[in-house]
């Protein structure tokens, strides 16, 4: 049986600023080395808002945005031999070929196979799947899950637990994994270590889970939000700290809070300004700083080089240094075995016809992770 | 048999931008934890120049500078047990005391036991054994190796292989095994790598050496001085870059070098934006890069954040993450076996009476380093 193409209910981004529209689109069958799955859920995030608001100079449009989905395989192409009909899936914004460069170095998860048709909203072999009455309409991020239906290569798909709820497991497309990721695998915090976690969305509170489960001593929540303190406490956090109490720089009201600074901190909001606090309020010889959040175009980072000369560590981590394929179901199995909650970050679930009344919802600060049931 | 008060020749520091001035000065007996040594040699670095300049905040004055030298143990104070008169010892700026929370940590060699003293010119109880005429002259890093007789703290000594030779291995009291360490303590650097050094002087020359010696498979010199490549080439450098021969920044000229980037790079100058320049020649995904340089005060390093997202990591290098009692004397080892070769950075020798003219060959770029034998 050969695949055919299908019509799809999807979100379609037609241009920057303009609220997303519901369309009916065309999804071509997969071709060779690639997957055409149907979503099942999908998390609406900050860099969806990002690219839709026009800021981003590597959006495209007219898109179909969205990179923190969970689905089922519907068809494969040709030479597809990893998932087959039926499995269960999560796409995969940076893929794991397993073959490239940075694959092969064992240092990285920034797999670079399809970066330059990715980053132009293409497939790999340069063309879309998307169209409507025949336009084409361009991928986002590789991924596209604000369709239902939506095409992939297979080097971008995780394969997961079929027994763990797409509705649930799909955060760890993206934010979740980026949080905690970037604790467990980037940072690798040990037992005992004191953590400071910059930012209360949802990559902190990612974080601040992924300090849990490191078994941090001490986990140091910073936010000028002080309504976002309950739940960090909830997941972990043992200290919360508004920099707007204090007249003196957070940095040093952290150093002297942890007797010389932290282990580890971590920046989850884009802000240079707070990066460099999150550097600075590490321990002199060894603290380490990893750069989580996305700054804004243009934006620099600074410090006096005598903040690494006495030995810190400036460091930053994409998709929490997490190996899609081969690391990812690990992710959902410890999800399984309850070592991790994700009903906490869901605040509101919706339809995916409401998508523009999430990414409101998220400019309000009132959510902090909003799920499309595609159902 | 108690030490006496001991009557020294020593190079006096009265006040900043003044020509060091040839004294005799008295040298108290070492009190409980310290020791007296005589100087056999010592080298002239570019931080001595810099203190003597007045440019230093911290630098103190009247005192005796110098702070890469070689000596023997000329007597003890109550409680030393790890060094016996005789013993052949490099002092260290950087002391390892074994107790400390630093020490303690194993992350880092920067020992903080006696730091508040040591950067006020002061022994550990707050004085100072050095006086001319009644009047105290400061220590200069807890080490003052400018004077025929000098006092430190037991934590401040590296017992070494006697037969080494004290007019060659004062070299590894600071700059040699600051940029030697920086390659091999710091950055870990594996047979195969890349590296980039920036800066070719005492420093950068070392990290060459260090580079050679953990068998990088490419190791790119840069300098704007091409009258250093010679000997850079000699010491294992495989390519010598002169930045001012290309019309883009140097850093896109080495990516391109090496496809993509190094493992690791070295800045070995105190420039920041030669430091930008380090890291963003780093390969994305897992290349490094580590500030040795020592910046002017105020000066800070800046970069896009992306650049750290993507994988590349900053940090620095102290006496080149060497712990100074428990590690040093294996570089000397490693000397003795002829691992490396010490002369080639030995331009001049000269008496103690000549060290202004060491400073003046240091300033006219005439000297790599200039080393003083004290007999």
């Amino acid at each position: 049986m050969t695949a055919q193409v299908i019509k799809s209910k999807a979100a379609v981004a037609w241009g920057p600023g303009q609220p997303l529209s519901m369309e009916t689109v065309d999804v071509m069958p997969p071709q060779a080395g690639e997957v055409r799955i149907r979503m099942v859920a999908t998390g609406v995030c900050h860099t969806d808002a990002f690219t839709l608001s026009g800021d981003d100079p590597e959006g495209i449009f007219p898109c179909i945005l969205g990179h923190e989905g969970g689905g089922i395989v519907e068809s494969i192409g040709e030479g597809v031999t990893s998932v087959a009909v039926g499995d269960h899936v999560i796409p995969l914004y940076t893929p794991e070929c397993g073959e490239c460069k940075y694959c092969r170095s064992g240092k990285t998860n920034l797999c670079q196979k399809i970066r330059e048709t990715q980053g132009k909203g293409l497939m790999p072999d340069g063309t879309t799947r998307f169209s409507k009455d025949g336009q084409p309409i361009y991928h986002y991020m590789g991924t596209s899950t604000f369709s239902e239906y939506t095409v992939l290569p297979e080097i971008s798909l995780a394969k997961v637990n079929p027994q763990a709820p797409l509705e649930e497991v799909c955060l760890l497309g993206c934010g979740v994994t980026t949080g905690m990721g970037a604790v467990i695998n980037t940072a690798k915090v040990q037992p005992g270590d004191t953590v400071a976690v910059f930012g209360l969305g949802g990559i902190g509170l990612s974080a601040i889970i992924g300090a849990t489960m490191a078994k941090a001593g001490r986990i140091i929540a910073i936010d000028i939000n002080e309504s976002k303190f309950e739940l960090a406490r909830k997941l972990g956090a043992t200290d919360c700290v508004n920099p707007m109490n204090f007249d003196k720089p957070i940095q040093d009201v952290i150093v002297e809070m942890t007797d010389g600074g932290v282990d580890y901190s971590f920046e989850c909001i884009g802000n240079v300004n707070v990066m460099r606090s999150a550097l600075e309020c590490c321990h002199k010889g060894w603290g380490e700083s990893v750069v989580i959040g996305v700054a804004g175009a243009g934006q620099e980072i600074s410090t006096r080089p005598f903040q690494l000369v006495t030995g810190r560590v400036w460091r930053g981590s994409a998709f929490g240094g997490v190996r899609g394929r081969s690391e990812l179901p690990e992710y959902v199995e410890r999800y399984m075995k309850g070592e991790f909650k994700l009903d906490d970050f869901i605040t509101h679930t919706m339809k995916l016809e409401d998508v523009n009344h999430a990414f409101d919802l998220m400019h309000e600060g009132k959510s902090i992770r909003t799920v499309i049931h595609f159902d």
